[in-house]
């Protein structure tokens, strides 16, 4: 299990890589549970993502590192990835689905990555094989203790800028970023309460902590929802961390995630995808306690047409 | 006219009330130029005004103070004089078109103002009406050197936070918030150039800074740009101050502008309105010296329909 001492070296390994994001007030929310929101999505490549890929990579030894780093992902973890790899001056090889969005494809590309598509299913074989080839190092999206360290800087920060905060609210897919927030959260302010939030479609982490141990929706059920980036489930790393951390899970719809975009681009002036609005859609149901409530605005990447029909209403 | 000193104080005075915005790294952009983002739609009321309006109401004496404050405004300074004179808990009295948008009124007074709404073309006679009726302060959008001291303290974070910055690109109406980061960029980076930006079709500055002279665009003409916050004039105060510190000027079209809105919210993950994107329009033509460049993003209030419609390309 990862500590705060974790943590506090991770937020100094990537002080310089990082942006410092401020806790924005939102005084348009409801008075019982004022506001703050933690925009991530104004990190360099749109996500919160490259903290833990930042520490991961940094935290390499130089022998290790030198050799490169490999990831599968087809989302903002690939980009991260890519972007600690260039700032490192280090290889990446970053494996893609075929169906991957080819802005994304491009984004990666553009950070200097080489970029491997595979067949539907297939991205952990050619991965092995692109390991075995390169030499390099693979960098997990969640189950590694630095990914989850890096993540849980976030956490430092919210502790800084209000350490009198109530609640956390926490998007959760593969779980590194809520087991990050929620150590740094429950070392520093241990009054704080941790929520995860979870698409209904996705609730996978809702319905194992309920029952104590790790259950599978089949990805199809998953992919359902219009939140791309929530469609992972814990490993049995980050399970753990969160069976210690999260005080609760909430679940919200997808019209609840539409209305929190929207709500987002229109109020905070910020553009979220869908994702990274999960947060907000919970905290609008009103079933935190009252008190100084932070929600983690996790990305920004969102599709052109996806962000154009929400606009619409 | 208003010296760096003015704007130092105006920082302290502020301080508690204003975000203090990051500078946004924009690694998408134009190599030559590398790009930063201050991103003032951020600001609790959505725009850098609550600087200026901030920056006024606390310079009062407190006997002055103790009357209220009155101001008239269709847009984001309407937002911000409600807004400090609620932080102050003092009287604000708006005075808006009956033609203002439903939602700003409502913003205006959820934050506690009282608000007067007029026919088109009578607010500064109600206004005085009111600053009669009341004995309150009139607390200007701009023509006030309070005011643009309290816009010139974007001005000072970006010499703190890019000390080495080459050029700096501002949007340009009444003038007031040119004149303060100008003043202060010219103070801290001497070496910086100040670039004012207009609409195209409200360029009665980049004439008049020709000619070196005000000169008057009928209002019916301005009122043709997208850019709504961008349509007024410099006052004589701001205007000597923009023929001290700009550079040089440049217009962009609407077609750029509603472009450079799209660019914002897709790659920077940013909401801005029409007039606080112009900007990032201009350094899109590439017209200034090659070098560090940061843009201002002055303001985030836009119509939902508007934001849709852009999104919709």
């Amino acid at each position: 299990m990862i500590t705060l001492s974790d943590i506090e070296s991770a937020a100094d390994r990537i002080a310089d890589a990082v942006i410092r994001t401020p806790l924005l007030p939102a005084r348009w929310a409801d008075a019982e549970r004022p506001l703050w929101i933690k925009p991530e999505n104004l990190q360099p490549i749109g996500a919160f993502k490259i903290r833990g890929a930042f520490n991961a990579v940094g935290n390499l030894a130089e022998s290790e590192r030198a050799r490169g780093v490999v990831a599968y992902s087809s989302g903002n973890h690939a980009q991260a990835v890519a972007y600690a790899a260039a700032a490192y001056g280090i290889a990446a090889h970053i494996v893609m689905p075929e169906e991957t969005p080819a802005v994304k494809v491009q984004a990666t590309r553009d950070h200097g990555a080489h970029v491997i598509l595979c067949g539907a299913g297939e991205r952990e074989k050619v991965a092995a094989e692109v390991l075995e080839q390169t030499g390099g190092v693979l960098i997990p999206p969640f189950d590694h203790p630095d990914v989850i360290a890096g993540q849980g800087t976030i956490g430092l920060e919210i502790a800084d800028d209000l350490p009198e905060v109530d609640n956390v609210l926490v998007p959760v897919s593969g779980g590194g970023l809520a087991s990050g927030i929620g150590t740094a959260i429950k070392a520093r302010c241990p009054a704080a309460k941790v929520f995860g939030v979870e698409p209904e479609l996705a609730a996978d982490t809702t319905e194992g902590l309920r029952r104590g141990e790790r259950v599978d929706w089949s990805i199809e059920h998953r992919n359902r929802t219009i939140a791309d980036g929530l469609r992972s489930q814990p490993s049995a790393l980050t399970f753990a961390h969160l069976q210690q951390v999260i005080d609760g899970m909430i679940t919200v719809s997808e019209n609840e995630i539409r209305t929190a975009v929207r709500e987002l681009a229109l109020r905070a002036h910020l553009v979220s995808e869908p994702s990274g609005a999960v947060a907000l859609a919970a905290y609008r149901q009103k079933r935190t306690p009252p008190g100084r409530t932070v929600i983690i605005l996790s990305g920004g990447n969102v599709e052109p047409s996806t962000l154009a029909d929400i606009m619409a209403g």
